[in-house]
């Protein structure tokens, strides 16, 4: 009988979801906030990022699936022999959409009505450029990165997509290259879409002097990822009115308050609120995961989605 | 020789692309906010929306090209035998991403993130819903409405389509039906696109009792016509929380600035300027009617786009 912890807010239909897939096993909810280090201990299965310093009290672990797509730590701090399982692929709905919302809102200057909105003002604010059409570049084809390539491609955009692996160009991407490619793409590009993992080859790749280079107009969108990108270069650029800019991450995080991007009108910053469990069908896709993990690890088979 | 007045603001290659269809033809510009009634006497062409009243100064019309999809008012002003031609299809890529621009902001509550970066508030405001997934429902198939809904499908959204005509259903509408069939659609939607003509069947077509009757938490965006929602229900229903609303249009404009829609948090005003000619695209796809009508006119064929 398998011993599992579930740390994060699933629904009643969810929980009745995870127990018929394994009829037996006896689960037990403690939700993240209030989950204490000794809570750990004595569960064959544990369902949710805790705190990396618990898993040193994760006494019986033999296997943990975390509800992120995101492990940095994670793998080091296992057991010797016990698989670490992430939910990649469930947040690709909720932040490309979240993606897209923050393009339309730039191009088509809503965040100017909603201030005027705001102020009970009927103003026009002038010309606004279309989805489709534009070049997009797309830095990063995981899961978000082609959802959001997928969307603008089915408005209209052109589409060039950067990713490390080039033997498979998916349909709903017109060019594809390598990242050492991307300094020529940039200038030809109206909007620049990060989705990057956090590792060394990502660290500032939106630097002060790649972000010159882009088209007068466009626009940064970057999620996952603050430190993909020069913050200070980006709110530098936007204050001088050359591009735009839609961030779900910044660096640091959160962003002070007094921080430049804040002060500009051109730019969005959300408060790295993209993914977690704010779209329903995001939970709703991690308990798919688990589900079909927790079948898999009471078969015997192999996990999907082992990160460590 | 045709001597054609033009009353838009067309680029230097636009006026050369219409010069070209009609290489004889004499061709002056003035626009709009300064023509004077004896400016359009002795032209046989006319292409922009002159007002009304000059009609009567344009001893020489032979045919007049509105620059807009509206054309109320015209027909009956016009001289005997004399077309009037409107530039149906020109706005439906302009409104449509606006329509779309509006529903993902107010779904991803991006017009709180907004209130939250003017504040350089870092804060999290919590669950969001999703395109993918919802029901839209489109009252009006025409270009415009056309566009949306072809947008939201290629997002995953289910559509529901109200129309006229039944004999074709094109193949991003789901479901199609006429207008009688609206009060049984309203209460299935997770958003209603109104995208209608200026006639009596769409006077207060979403009244307080259709408002009343959608679901919670949906979202209603209108465009074309602002007298085809009633104003103040609107405002009514968003105050109360029930809904929220994305409107180009109001009824009156401009909406007077003590309205309780402005006060709205969950609701977004522009000031009807999804069309006109902010997207550089609208005004080519204006020259290509024009252009194309202009080669139909010298050949003695029929014009397309005829409204009167």
């Amino acid at each position: 009988m398998n011993r599992i912890l579930v740390t994060i807010p699933l629904t009643q239909e969810q929980r009745e979801r995870l127990q018929a897939t394994d009829s037996t096993a006896k689960i037990e909810y403690i939700m993240q906030n209030k989950l204490q280090a000794q809570d750990v201990a004595d569960r064959d299965i544990i369902i949710g990022n805790i705190p990396i310093p618990f898993i040193a009290n994760a006494n019986a672990l033999k296997w943990l699936q975390l509800n992120m797509s995101g492990y940095e730590g994670y793998p080091q701090a296992m057991p010797q022999g016990v698989p670490v399982t992430n939910t990649r692929g469930a947040f690709g709905l909720a932040i490309s959409e979240h993606m897209l919302g923050m393009l339309l809102m730039l191009k088509k200057k809503l965040h100017l009505y909603r201030d005027n909105h705001n102020a009970a003002t009927w103003h026009d604010e002038g010309n606004v450029t279309a989805v489709e059409g534009s070049v997009v570049l797309v830095v990063g084809l995981g899961n978000i990165g082609s959802d959001f390539a997928r969307k603008v491609k089915a408005l209209g955009a052109y589409t060039i997509g950067i990713k490390r692996d080039l033997s498979k160009k998916p349909e709903y991407i017109d060019e594809l290259y390598n990242l050492d490619r991307i300094d020529e793409l940039i200038p030809r590009c109206d909007c620049i879409a990060l989705s990057v993992p956090n590792d060394e080859s990502t660290y500032k790749l939106m630097n002060r002097e790649r972000i010159n280079m882009m088209k007068q107009g466009a626009v940064l969108l970057n999620v996952g990822r603050g430190a993909a990108v020069d913050t200070d270069a980006l709110a530098h650029a936007v204050s001088e009115g050359r591009i735009m800019a839609g961030v779900d991450v910044t660096d640091p995080e959160p962003l002070p308050s007094d921080h430049l991007l804040w002060k500009q009108e051109n730019a969005i910053v959300t408060p790295h609120i993209s993914g977690f469990f704010h779209l329903p069908e995001t939970l709703d896709r991690i308990v798919d995961i688990a589900c079909d993990n927790l079948q898999r690890f009471n078969n015997g088979e192999i996990l999907n989605n082992i990160v460590g």
